[in-house]
């Protein structure tokens, strides 16, 4: 079953780990990395990934998952500081049939505005590298007051 | 702002949690409980909240976020194990904007099978209350072997 599919590491949040492909960054500890997602569905469209190998919710070690969700409240509250949105969706998929599409556990944090359209996950166009780092700075630096 | 509104005890989860109104219980302990979602998006579709009172992902306590979060990993291998879907979404929605339609922090754990149609989200017929009582039972089970 995909859900039991052992982690393989050439997934692209493992290459970003590695520094082999760019990000722009939000936030980075011993535990986890917060940057921009490459296809924002909305505007501040991110995401929070442990750095330990796990493919999905399942085989996540318990205490790395409670250590990720708390940065994902610290990012999100960031998030809110810096856009001001009307609400915002977090979410993790578990398995191609439930949406993911890498195979790093991955939650994200998606910002919505009152009257806006969310764009379908993991579609579209590729967002420019200079809107995300713009952004991620913005947030960087809310998370710093 | 709604996503800062302060937390508003005549919410159902509350109700659940008192007693005051059923539900099909999958799991308690001093942090969370666990039941199925009354309008579910696909089968198995159920729900993890915290007891301590929080209206959504800024307004709650860490510690009780990370135990909420273990909890939801917990009752999702439990559903894996149940009914063996092909994914797993876990959401988590923040402000009316973001789909939040009650306003007690929750988490849904949304089993997604092969070729399913999952359901918008709080909307259309409510389950049958043997039907949900049924299922998680059968989680209950899986979560003591």
């Amino acid at each position: 079953m995909t859900l039991h599919a052992p982690y393989d590491a050439s997934n692209i949040f493992a290459k970003i780990m590695a520094g082999d492909v760019p990000c722009a960054k939000i936030y980075e500890d011993d535990d986890v990395l917060s940057f921009m997602d490459a296809f924002p569905q909305t505007r501040g469209h991110c995401l929070v990934i442990p750095k330990a190998a796990s493919r999905n919710i399942l085989d996540t070690d318990p205490d790395v998952l409670a250590r990720v969700i708390t940065k994902v409240q610290k990012i999100a509250k960031g998030v809110e500081a810096t856009l001001s949105p009307d609400g915002i969706v977090v979410t993790q998929f578990n398995g191609a049939p439930a949406g993911q599409t890498v195979f790093h556990l991955h939650f994200h944090i998606i910002p919505r505005y009152d009257g806006d359209k969310q764009k379908p996950h993991a579609s579209g166009a590729m967002a420019n590298m200079d809107d995300l780092l713009a952004i991620a700075e913005q947030i960087k630096q809310k998370l710093q007051d």
